[in-house]
């Protein structure tokens, strides 16, 4: 469907979200972090979690869910324990900061693990752990949401579709970077399907009243990752990035308090320092051997390629730089029209 | 089949597979702890990983790929950074005291790292992560051992079904203790098909050339957990775990070289001080508040019960305590075959 998208060079969509931002009445720096981030999900081919977010920032702005001008705060409790007070700032904000904060410490301490208590829609957690292998870390990341995915045994969502990240810097090839959801299929991916009119899978997502349907407009809640095991881990999450941090959201949502059902999020982000083991380079080389020999393994007959966690996306990320990112124009428009709206000049796209 | 099986105490078997081990020419706090996290494994359901691993180690050092008398080194590259190394001891004794000193160093720095290099056969992972929960801590542990599991496009094995375990203290509540394989299925489970006669199911495991297959006689390797995802962890524990090491396992498996196939395992035990964020009282209440939500949520019209990770094991704990642990009365004669070699006094059980 070429006709229904524009090509959007990333600088360009970058600048005018950041605009729209800072024209809303964000920081400067917060809303340039807001845009990068976005724009990096669309250029890494996660384009659930890029700008088709943009304006759902704004409306949790609006309703007092998200913080426009959060105050952050960075509380040391331990040599290696950091706690970030997210003040309901944009999730990009926070972790990013609490990222930063991770490396840093970490440089010191060999590990670093960061809470970051109370914030919103995270977004591609996949950027932050990237952070840390950019400067030559590990970084590890886990994030605890609103349940919106089923548990083994419960009817209806129960827990969170909480994702883990793990990046790990190579050399020759690209950062390895695992980001994946505890549940079957994301919730993105149902509506991809309901918007193609295509039958789901069987086996991964059940109705609002927990009954199974491969039925794309009737599915409502996907299932976890191998039943009790992504249960497990989402619960897990729960405990390590919510309950840890005071802010426990399974319990609350439940338990039907007056603000359990306000959309927050909790997040881990753990930067553990290469050189605490041997010198950076070295680690480089041997992940790039280990990536190499797997990818140089017989491949089953309907295999065309193996490929590692990152590759793909790191591609993705090439060609649309490249050749910029593909935005459908319904949601092109309501850029521009939040744009106009908020006196911000709009880009000038060349004809394609 | 009760008549194939003697219910031995707990304290019995534990002293029966210590003393053999001790006779064997192990020291006697090895034998011990050895004895202990094998017992462990019985007591909590998992007999894939119990006493009947028990002769495995003694195989091991005939081979020379384990060590009967290892002098583990601890070095503290860093104030959160432990490297263990572990002269290829029997992995529980090497596990035991990755934790022991990881859980000593969080308590200064708030968290700490120790990487366990050149061990053998981990056993439960679960044992260890439990010992930081014992302690008030949070525990995680992932191992990367020996290729036996499928990924994602190569035909046959070509990673591990390397494990992650996350314990978590509660009050009221058994302790939370996910320990997952990255398998869809544990390569003990296909056994116990075959012993059954039984079918498979489909999508768990494939042939030796990669063909999907659900006769247990033909199935050789498992498939990874959620194709991608399941496949990705593993490559990362890898990662993690031996290349941080500078003991990579799958580089060297598949490169050829001549020790590449000698077993081998490394591991990662983490501890985090929960005291670093709030009181553990405070914290403990707070998992049992999520996990008491969880569990009266609407069930399922085929659930029976809403369980969270470690209950099940936690109850057959309880049990097996009281009652004793089934062995099969094959593995009970050769327990009882290698006493009597190695000259230690086989125990009097009480006729049940």
């Amino acid at each position: 469907m070429p006709a229904e998208r524009v090509h959007v060079p990333a600088p360009i969509l970058e600048q005018l979200v950041s605009d729209i931002y800072l024209a809303y009445g964000m920081r400067e720096t917060d809303a340039a972090v807001l845009a990068r981030v976005l724009v990096w999900a669309n250029l890494r081919g996660i384009d659930s979690h890029g700008v088709s977010r943009a304006l759902r920032y704004l409306e949790l702005c609006e309703k007092g869910e998200a913080n426009v001008r959060p105050e952050i705060s960075v509380q040391r409790s331990r040599p290696s324990v950091l706690v970030v007070e997210a003040d309901r700032a944009p999730g990009p904000v926070a972790l990013n900061a609490a990222m930063a904060e991770a490396i840093k410490t970490a440089r010191e301490t060999g590990i670093a693990w960061a809470t970051v208590r109370a914030t919103t829609l995270t977004g591609a957690l996949g950027y932050y752990t990237s952070l840390a292998a950019e400067a030559g870390m590990i970084g590890i990341g886990i994030v605890a949401g609103m349940p919106n995915m089923a548990y083994e045994g419960v009817r209806g969502a129960a827990v969170a579709t909480s994702p883990l990240s793990i990046a790990v810097p190579a050399e020759r090839e690209p950062t390895v970077l695992l980001d994946m959801a505890t549940a079957v299929i994301a919730l993105g991916k149902i509506t991809q399907y309901r918007n193609q009119g295509k039958e789901l899978p069987p086996g991964v997502a059940v109705t609002k009243d927990g009954e199974p349907t491969t039925d794309p407009e009737l599915a409502a809640v996907p299932l976890p990752l191998g039943g009790a095991k992504g249960s497990g881990m989402s619960l897990v999450f729960e405990l390590l990035a919510s309950v840890l941090a005071g802010n426990a959201i399974v319990s609350s949502f439940h338990g039907g308090g007056p603000d359990g059902k306000r959309h927050r999020q909790n997040a881990v982000v753990l930067a553990l320092d290469v050189t605490a083991f041997m010198p950076l380079e070295e680690f480089r080389r041997a992940v790039d051997e280990t990536l190499e020999t797997l990818k140089a393994l017989p491949r089953m007959d309907k295999a065309e390629e193996i490929r590692f966690p990152g590759e793909r996306g790191a591609r993705s990320e090439a060609e649309r730089r490249a050749n910029g990112i593909p935005v459908q124009k319904k949601l092109w428009g309501s850029l521009l029209a939040e744009a106009e709206r908020l006196g911000v000049d709009a880009p000038q796209l060349e004809p394609a």
